[in-house]
């Protein structure tokens, strides 16, 4: 992306003049609203409302037309009905307006998708860039500008929202509010007849108010440059996803045969992972992790400690922890000389610090210090179930006390507090002060999860993309001879050429034309080997003796080679026989399956996972988008549930995982480099001992008869 | 459990009279909040405070010791220093007290065991029961009864609340009156020296005010009793779980290998499944099943409606709906019938019915009086994003209204509603009116999900108990030959004689001393068969040539056993050869694992899953504790991940299922009725076609030294 579709991004959110089309005096009109946010919202740039009835509007007066107004408009708002947009946006188009927010709703959204392309056409041809229709507008802290419908008040902050739900939108308003969130902006995307999530996150990318992005998905067009763009962003700041229409009855079927292995929200799900993005479950959960990111400096160290009065949810967030992956401080030593003098003998040192039902505000405070001064712990969750001990006022102000150490010390730190009425007011007025007080364990051991998680994902991140060389004329080539055929498919030896020219090792082959080559071949392989009939005649070979497995010998390959061309010749005497093929005899070994596809969203994907039957009875699969490198596709081995094959079960030798690792890499570099080709399986992959390579044994290659262009 | 021990245990929660030891008139301390809930919470009964100081206590005359009140005592709670407990008991135990809370703290969760065990002596002696010590008390509503030390006042309802943490549990009073949730009882376990959860249980099974059981859990001991009890509750009420200590480093190691595999946690949650019982994830889910379920009728049809004004929510809801197992109405014709007319054009009449942004609380409440109505749909989901189009008071009624339908109708609602803080407003009063409204989708789901899953469950449960009659005399010869050698395993073809015992099939197999004899065996057997030389001498059989594999034909046979023969005798010139075992070469087939142990909590456990080396690396494994039926075993497979291999995957015959539940439940009856045996895991179990059975090939046993009973 170069320096200037940044810039003009920037226009959207801090335009410096604002015209709106449908701008009413009727309070009870969407026309109104909009007009009046910007005005009320305290916009500093100019405002025309423009509508045919002239007049004025709280004092401002009205333009009957965008071609009355002699300033450039770098933005319009359109919030007129669905049949005058067309007529609209062309003025704005001969007006060279740079930006047009279409408010108005009923196009592609209810199947008026012609009406919709030809706006978005008498745009592009001016330059004017539109986002909607069917959006709410927006609201930019930057230019103090809101733009939308909404019926309450935004507050100013460092959240960014992107939604594709324009209702759900409007009520994320309202909860931000709730919830005490700032916005540094708020977005509607609508029907994303131009200007897409990718767009809007240039802006938020470079947005120096903007600390965690938040966006609601549910569906990705478009998705090799939202992957790249979403890397760039989660480079720069947190970025949460919430994502709709995971259930099958929500996703499409996926159309090719991988892809209906896992369905494609577990490609979605690789691809946020990837890109280093916090994937939430609910609503609840996305904002809980956007208020508690965007207060959270880098982690100083990647363990915790918990710190409690009651045993119970002590074990409760140990769970917790594990659930989301945070380590717990377990230096015993050092835990117990930390803790020893606020714990009392019958409570626990040991990681959760259970300073027992009798702790006061003291006790904790002292208990809280240790992390905030510690150099060995990197943050805190701390926990209390409701005693007699203390009142809710020493609670506030020993959270207020531990929580203001961690920040000095620059460690975050969240609470859960279960208990009665005063319990829960204390939790709300510390909510509404940025402390992250939760009422259940769950929530506030999540937060502090996403938050190590992200900054896992910043330290292991290496931007170095592995590709290898292969062989892109020989494999056009086939390609080519195939399509001449009028095939969308290779056949077997068509996919094995493929692999030689990416050099990808497969199981030794020749095609003996009589006896004496037979046997040469054989000895040439090494026995044992296979020898099977080559013919277009004979379709299932093994049925009619056509296939002789386990050949040790010279006698057994001289026995074989007449066995099957009587077996073959007695089945059909007409078959044209083209030879019979000597092939080594694969032997036993770890069975992945190795494949690439192109995704309809995101473009070429990689995936492996354990191979055989096994492949669609266990799922067990990884997938990444293209590119990836070295590091990226061990991780796509480690996530399998069945790496332990690979690393030597059972007290088995080590795989060899770096031929592994090779053929991810050769099998990612002929997708993304050969644009023909659509799907490609290898099952199995034979891997073998460490230093004794793999075998790609059957490569199964479908191609697309129109030529695609290389990525 | 015969009926007197259950009327027993109710006159812990509706005693006659209560002596407080330890009551106190200093208002700081426990001694005093105790006996002042039970006097200010209405308590009926007759209350005798004791202290050595004599005096009286807000008027009510103070005794100075137990056996100076006349009366017959049917309860005591004590709270005094623990070195002064023992004689406490005593002093109840010559009284005949027959209930004792032990509310001190200091016992075995300190690591003073002695002292507790000799105070549970003293009781059990005396036939007076203990509950705790380290409790927190009890409160009932049947008798009025509040003798905690909560400082929360306690309303009376319909959930009942055990808790093994005393803290939390303190805690979750307070909880309970925030989240306005009557309670009928709730006691703290403690150290449970004497009366556990299953003894609790029995009351609150036959408790008229009981309708749902929450119970919160860390460590189970006992478990048979407590699965046993658990069943009966389910069958009669709802009962919800919270189980913490899943995580490793919670969970403590499970010795034998099998256990290993999974972790008792996955035995905890397969037995709360056969159980019937709800595990809620966090607390706060916890309550709100507990609430729903409380005032919730029997399912009239499992099928649920989403009514929303915003697609964005609708599709989290379908999400969630089909994470929690509920299936949405789907009758496309008589959906558009139905909610046609209050559907704009834009909007969507397919579950979930989108009746749009514009809907008022008019079109919400016709939408919703649909399911209301219908004959076929079971419960509705309304989702509501924030709009302009009604305010807060319409919206509250609106639910008020359709809840109301709903309840008449006999069927369940759920609301959640997103926006600010007029919404939250909403919410939080129709909470207190015992509405189920939530601010989450996922929170409004998971009710209707633990709903259904729960009648589901109800309707599903057999009570028959399926079990096999094995040859226990047989298996008892074995194993007592075993122990005899000293040994606490079973040998091979001693394995080989327990499997014939239970009538499950192993391969043939003979043991030949002589050319003529291994080639009868051979040929009564069927070719191709394997050869095993049988010497205690030698322990790396195929290392040295003893084994040979895949014999054809006599001439193979007589050759191998001359092979075998000179191998093993030049290995090993002195070893002494029992013979040659001719065993069947076992065909290839699915391979299963199946086994049985007995679990340190719940007692004879089976399980089985996806066999070979996958079991160790996939974790594809179901349990169940005993007894079970078949219905139970099929669900067992059907849980693994791997059972499309016994379905017949990828065009394969469908494989013996009959069979694979035949031998789980033979297995089953072996270790049930064979008290000495503590381990069986026969891998692999290779299972056939349909109708052509199984071989279990390999059979591990573990056997116990002391002559256990048979269960």
């Amino acid at each position: 992306m170069d320096k200037t579709s940044r810039n003009d991004i920037k226009r959207l959110f801090e335009p410096e003049s604002i015209a709106v089309i449908g701008a009413s005096q009727d309070k009870s009109k969407i026309g109104y609203t909009v007009f009046n946010n910007i005005i009320s919202g305290g916009y500093k740039g100019k405002v025309f409302p423009i509508s045919p009835k002239g007049g004025d509007i709280d004092g401002h007066k009205v333009f009957k037309d965008i071609k009355d107004i002699k300033d450039s408009i770098d933005c319009a708002s359109i919030v007129i009905p669905a049949k005058l947009v067309k007529e609209a946006v062309k003025s704005c188009a001969a007006k060279k307006v740079k930006f047009v927010q279409i408010i108005t709703s009923g196009f592609s959204e209810i199947g008026n998708t012609r009406e919709e392309n030809e706006i978005a056409k008498i745009a592009k041809n001016a330059g004017t860039r539109i986002v909607g229709p069917n959006m709410f507008g927006l609201y930019s802290s930057a230019a103090s500008l809101n733009s939308t419908f909404s019926a309450s008040k935004i507050n100013p902050g460092n959240v960014a929202i992107l939604t594709q739900s324009g209702a759900l939108g409007i009520a994320m308003i309202g909860k931000t509010a709730v919830a005490n969130i700032g916005l540094s902006a708020i977005i509607s995307i609508g029907n994303k007849c131009d200007v897409d999530e990718a767009d809007l996150l240039e802006y938020l990318i470079d947005s120096e108010n903007t600390k965690v992005i938040l966006i609601y998905i549910e569906g990705v067009k478009n998705g090799e440059r939202l992957v790249e763009t979403l890397k760039t962003a989660a480079e720069n700041k947190p970025v949460v996803v919430i994502k709709s229409g995971k259930s099958k009855r929500g996703a499409q079927a996926a159309a090719s045969h991988t892809g209906s292995l896992a369905g494609s929200d577990a490609i979605f799900d690789a691809v946020m992972k990837q890109c280093g993005v916090l994937r939430a479950e609910t609503l609840e959960e996305a904002f809980n992790w956007c208020k508690f990111l965007a207060s959270s400096p880098a982690p100083k160290s990647y363990q915790s400690v918990i710190v409690t009065n009651g045993g119970g949810i002590g074990v409760l967030a140990t769970d917790a922890c594990e659930k989301y992956g945070i380590a717990l401080y377990d230096d015993q030593a050092s835990l117990k000389s930390a803790y020893e003098a606020v714990t009392p003998s019958f409570g626990s040192t040991k990681n959760p610090i259970d300073i027992s039902g009798g702790a006061n505000a003291e006790d904790y405070t002292r208990a809280l210090s240790v992390s905030a001064e510690s150099r060995d712990i990197g943050s805190a969750i701390g926990l209390y179930c409701e005693t007699a001990v203390f009142n809710s006022e020493n609670l506030s102000k020993m959270i207020i006390d531990t929580h203001a150490k961690h920040q000095e010390a620059g460690k975050p730190i969240t609470y859960a507090l279960v208990g009665g009425e005063q319990v829960e007011g204390a939790i709300s007025l510390l909510r509404n002060g940025n402390i992250p007080v939760f009422n259940d364990v769950e929530q506030a051991v999540s937060c502090i999860g996403a938050y190590y998680k992200y900054y896992k994902y910043m330290e292991e991140i290496s931007r170095k993309i592995d590709e290898y060389d292969i062989d892109l004329k020989a494999i056009n080539k086939i390609i080519d001879g195939a399509i001449k055929d009028g095939r969308t498919f290779l056949l077997a030896n068509e996919g094995a050429a493929v692999m030689k020219a990416a050099d990808i090792t497969i199981p030794s082959s020749r095609i003996a034309h009589n006896i004496n080559e037979a046997v040469k071949f054989a000895e040439e392989i090494g026995y044992p080997v296979v020898m099977k009939v080559v013919s277009k005649d004979i379709l299932h070979k093994s049925d009619v003796g056509g296939v002789l497995l386990d050949l040790d010998n010279r006698k057994e390959i001289v026995d074989a080679y007449e066995a099957i061309m009587h077996k073959c010749k007695s089945y059909k005497p007409n078959a044209v026989i083209e030879g019979i093929e000597v092939a080594e005899m694969v032997k036993k070994g770890v069975e992945l399956i190795i494949g690439a596809r192109r995704d309809p969203s995101f473009g070429p994907i990689v995936m492996c996972g354990l191979g055989g039957i096994y492949v669609e009875i266990m799922k067990d699969i990884s997938f990444r988008a293209l590119p990836i490198n070295r590091g990226t596709a061990l991780s796509m081995l480690e996530e399998i549930r069945s790496y332990p094959l690979l690393l030597g079960a059972r007290g088995e030798e080590k795989k060899d995982i770096e031929s592994v690792i090779d053929t991810i890499i050769k099998i990612g570099s002929i997708i993304k480099k050969c644009g023909r080709i659509t799907d490609i399986e290898i099952n199995p992959v034979v891997v073998y001992n460490i230093k004794s390579g793999l075998k790609a044994v059957d490569a199964r290659i479908l191609i697309n008869k129109h030529k695609g262009e290389p990525q």
